[in-house]
């Protein structure tokens, strides 16, 4: 999916909601362990209620690797399932030397169609240029997550630059991507940084983990964050997935989803 | 497997060698591809020829994940396969936030008992520490890498301490980790840096990766790295797996793995 087309679905659908599908099997109903696969079922069940209301759907790949080859099942039939006009990430949070790199992205970009991949920017440019030759994918570099320890490496302010860690690797990026095929992880709990954030990287999409759960703030992310082709995708996971544990947990999550896509409408009103 | 454990071992064998795994199906000897698994088979032959001369054996997951469920499967057979006195070390290079680090966590340490796991440190303490809350396992913390990129994030020079951030790394993850439970990555193309690095972290093992394929010197390293419980695994992947792609390729690969456990043998005598 290109830049534009991701755009015209947040327009049409009034949304930017990104859904992480973080699926545990000891979070869900426990009439669903009876499926032959649970996990799959659970998120058939999730996309099911919520397509309507968000434009990305994450997976995490830990949640599926924690169950062997079976998870790494769920995983593909989950994006074989997920509606082509929705945005689907791996947050796969990968990184490695080039030729390794090439073969994470032939895996999530060409075996499991993923639209796009995490990745962690530690090993530098030939760590990250292998995700970018692929045509109408796209690279999520993490710059400042959402976790207390981001402020260990993140932060560190370069003696040369003056900068900190994650915005040289916001800036530094940017000679090897475009906003066609680069994204940035920036925590919703940095929501004092992201106007500055925003003009390190003006057209770039940010993908927002942080809201609901770990406390980010939707209304203030949007104001600060927002630009002319909307350039967020604001993640939230357990808050939807998990708001019933019950028979009811579709639609209990297609509520949640609704709402959060509801506040999201709103805001593109205001701010686009 | 803990510290002694492994020193024990590489006295006994005269070898600090581990043997990369990155099982490439496009590069395996023809023959192999109508078995019913040609990943573990190959896998399986290697480990046959070369355990003798080797203490560790570390599988890249990209290699395993690149083939879906059915690479998983060959990585959990191979895993199983391998020795119990062979230290055994999940190239992964992970790293999330907390709740799903322990997921990572559990994946690789319980279900598929691997003895160590290479993570990366961006995400800083919260993402390290739950792996190190298991007993007798190995976080292996990417440090100074053997690629070129390496060069773009980790040498960047902090304005507060004035040490690289590859340096940050080693010294601040000393507050979360012990040379029990804690190793390095340091590339062997960074020679030149090894006793410097050492002093740092002057009881702690490192992985060494890039010697063979990628230029690095074994007995400079060697001699600049190696403590008094030798302190090192050092890493050569291609240059014994495909020392030859015909029928002959496990001799091949043995009589490469031997030559790198003589070389060490001298090293360990000369410098210990």
């Amino acid at each position: 999916m290109n830049r534009s087309q991701l755009f015209e679905h947040i327009k049409s659908k009034g949304s930017y909601l990104c859904i992480g599908l973080d699926t545990d099997p000891s979070k869900i109903p426990r009439h669903l362990l009876s499926e032959p696969d649970p996990v799959f079922e659970f998120n058939k069940q999730i996309i099911d209620a919520t397509h309507e209301y968000c434009v990305a759907y994450k997976p995490n790949l830990a949640f599926y690797e924690a169950q062997g080859a079976r998870g790494w099942e769920s995983l593909q039939k989950t994006v074989e399932y997920i509606p082509k006009d929705i945005f689907t990430i791996a947050d796969a949070k990968r990184g490695d030397i080039g030729n390794t790199s090439s073969l994470y992205a032939k895996a999530f970009f060409e075996q499991m169609n993923f639209d796009a991949l995490t990745i962690a920017p530690y090993m530098g440019e030939d760590s990250i240029k292998p995700f970018l030759s692929f045509k109408n994918k796209w690279t999520i570099l993490l710059a400042h997550t959402s976790n207390t320890g981001s402020a260990d490496f993140q932060l560190q302010e370069s003696k040369q630059t003056g900068r900190k860690l994650y915005e040289e690797v916001i800036l530094r990026s940017q000679d090897w991507g475009t906003p066609d095929n680069m994204m940035y992880v920036v925590g919703a709990t940095r929501v004092d940084k992201f106007a500055e954030i925003r003009k390190l990287a003006p057209d770039h999409f940010f993908l927002v983990p942080g809201v609901g759960s770990q406390g980010g703030d939707l209304s203030r992310v949007s104001a600060n964050g927002m630009n002319k082709q909307c350039g967020l995708l604001v993640n939230s996971s357990r808050a939807i997935l998990y708001a019933s544990s019950d028979k009811d947990f579709s639609r209990t999550a297609a509520r949640e989803a609704q709402k959060l896509k509801k506040e999201m409408e709103g805001l593109l009103n205001a701010n686009l």
